[in-house]
């Protein structure tokens, strides 16, 4: 099977796919029987140095690349309104999608399935949450065969960064920001984060996925103002600060929250540090299951990328 | 999509299946799309009795089920021989098959998957490592884009209990395994347990899966031997003992081992408790993950094995 990737954005998430691209290829031809070749790739800029990536496959117009003799299109540019308006084009013109772009599917996410499912399109967004760890796949196949009674996470890693060294060094709200932003976890303005909307799309994301229920209420509070004094009074409880974003099933809706929690400290989301991201699942047949691990980066959700485009590639006619 | 199902042992995750069929039923009409039906069921003795089963579609004889009028067969007798035989016949008829047998697939995994390549016969074992855990598919699928490097897990439940009740409370190996087994963990000969025969088993499945290597060297040890005072020496250093199974890739093959191992009490599989299963997956791009939860039992088996149904169905033709 041969998959013909037109790559809309070739931010971090994308240089990331087009190296893991290159350097997976052969593996996956041989294990896969697939042959990744990338089409097309759309950029604001094409001047600018890009290393690995084509020249000769850069555009501006991401019509040239929708367009293009490509089979899969894989949405990186992020954002509502133009990822959208690419998102439907692509699915107009009967193409397969790969998106990791939380943002639109939590606000547009019920239309764009509805369309792929009219057109027989796939859309694969097992990037949109937890980076590379495939929650949305075990949500959607690997426990189709029972009820998903709950769900308990921990969905942003800047959150997660700034309120565990804030436990384990003693450091206040602003220190523990911009340290995150030294390393690249968080944005120059970081509020989409730390006030829990970046937690509430994904969140939302999962609980379509998990539950086939309307949202019946959702409840966002971040973590803009956690104090010293509150991490340090839970840890003399022998609990950790977290910030927990939780659905579950409440007559025929979904009830979400997204929240500071203290939790004990051998409570399983606690055992999760850093940038790291963790998923506890109740099921009513298989009981509690954690996912946990890198929640973001460039190779984690590039990776999630690039097993979506291989699962849909090995299902190409 | 009609899925006739035709069922191989109805033992205790047999059981639990008929009962998940029965409970899932609508929700996966409405969800997925699937019909489920079980046309016939395989069983040692019709006259015992089996709540919630229905008498009729009881039959002694393997061949009755295979040959039904049914496109999908779960086989759960268990064992090598006859359930590798009940396999071969079901793959000549062209009947795609869901098992949870790991002693089959981890002596004869390789010639019976290449048995339904050759026929076309999907294969689905989910529910033969980590019970509901979906974790068999987060390396097929999930982590497709990715390259391996190494798993360790804990995929024995008898013994992680056994070394839990020894770290918890103090038991000596014959209490805790007496527990184990007055709760229904472990067999009255629990050898395949403790000697560390099953976690081989599944670590084999596993690493096949994940590798795509021949097994180069593969070392196994139990429980058998662990002391009191082994697993007291372990807590003074603030570590724990734990049974990992682990493997990894060394040039062109895969070393496996299954063996005690002292662990620090922060590392990720020091959380495991009980019964319950843990597997540490480490990818080139995703970098570590973890996955946990309920490695047994009649129900997260039985619904590991439905959410394969469900799968295969959705793809039938």
């Amino acid at each position: 099977m041969r998959a013909r990737i037109g790559l809309l954005g070739c931010g971090t998430v994308g240089r990331g796919f087009v190296e893991l691209v290159a350097r997976e290829r052969e593996r996956i031809r041989a294990h896969s029987g697939v042959e990744l070749e990338i089409a097309r790739i759309l950029v604001r800029d094409p001047a600018k140095p890009r290393r690995g990536v084509d020249r000769a496959l850069l555009t501006t117009s991401a019509i040239d690349v929708i367009d293009a003799d490509c089979n899969i299109v894989v949405e990186l540019v992020g954002g509502v309104h133009c990822a959208g308006a690419y998102v439907r084009r692509a699915i107009d013109k009967g193409r397969d999608i790969v998106t990791a772009n939380k943002a639109l599917l939590a606000a547009e996410g019920r239309e764009i399935f509805a369309a792929g499912r009219r057109r027989g399109v796939r859309i694969g967004f097992e990037a949109s949450v937890c980076g590379g760890v495939p929650v949305v796949r075990a949500l959607q196949r690997g426990l189709a065969g029972d009820s998903i009674e709950s769900i308990e996470a921990i969905l942003n890693g800047t959150c997660n960064y700034v309120l565990t060294r804030m436990e384990d060094d003693g450091l206040d709200l602003g220190d523990a920001l911009g340290e995150a932003q030294a390393r690249g976890f968080a944005e120059a303005d970081p509020s989409l984060d730390i006030d829990g909307d970046d937690a509430a799309q994904k969140l939302r994301i999962l609980a379509s996925v998990a539950f086939d229920v309307p949202v019946r209420s959702l409840r966002v509070h971040g973590i803009r103002d956690v104090t010293r004094s509150e991490v340090e009074g839970a840890r003399s409880r022998r609990c950790v600060v977290r910030h927990v974003a939780s659905a579950r099933r409440v007559g025929g809706g979904a009830e979400l929250r997204v929240e500071r929690r203290e939790l004990p400290e051998m409570h399983p989301l606690a055992a999760a540090k850093n940038e790291n991201n963790a998923v506890l699942i109740r099921g009513r047949a298989v009981g509690e299951m954690l996912f946990a691990g890198k929640g973001a980066g460039s190779l984690p959700t590039a990776a999630a990328v690039l097993s979506d485009v291989v699962e849909i590639a090995q299902n190409l006619t």
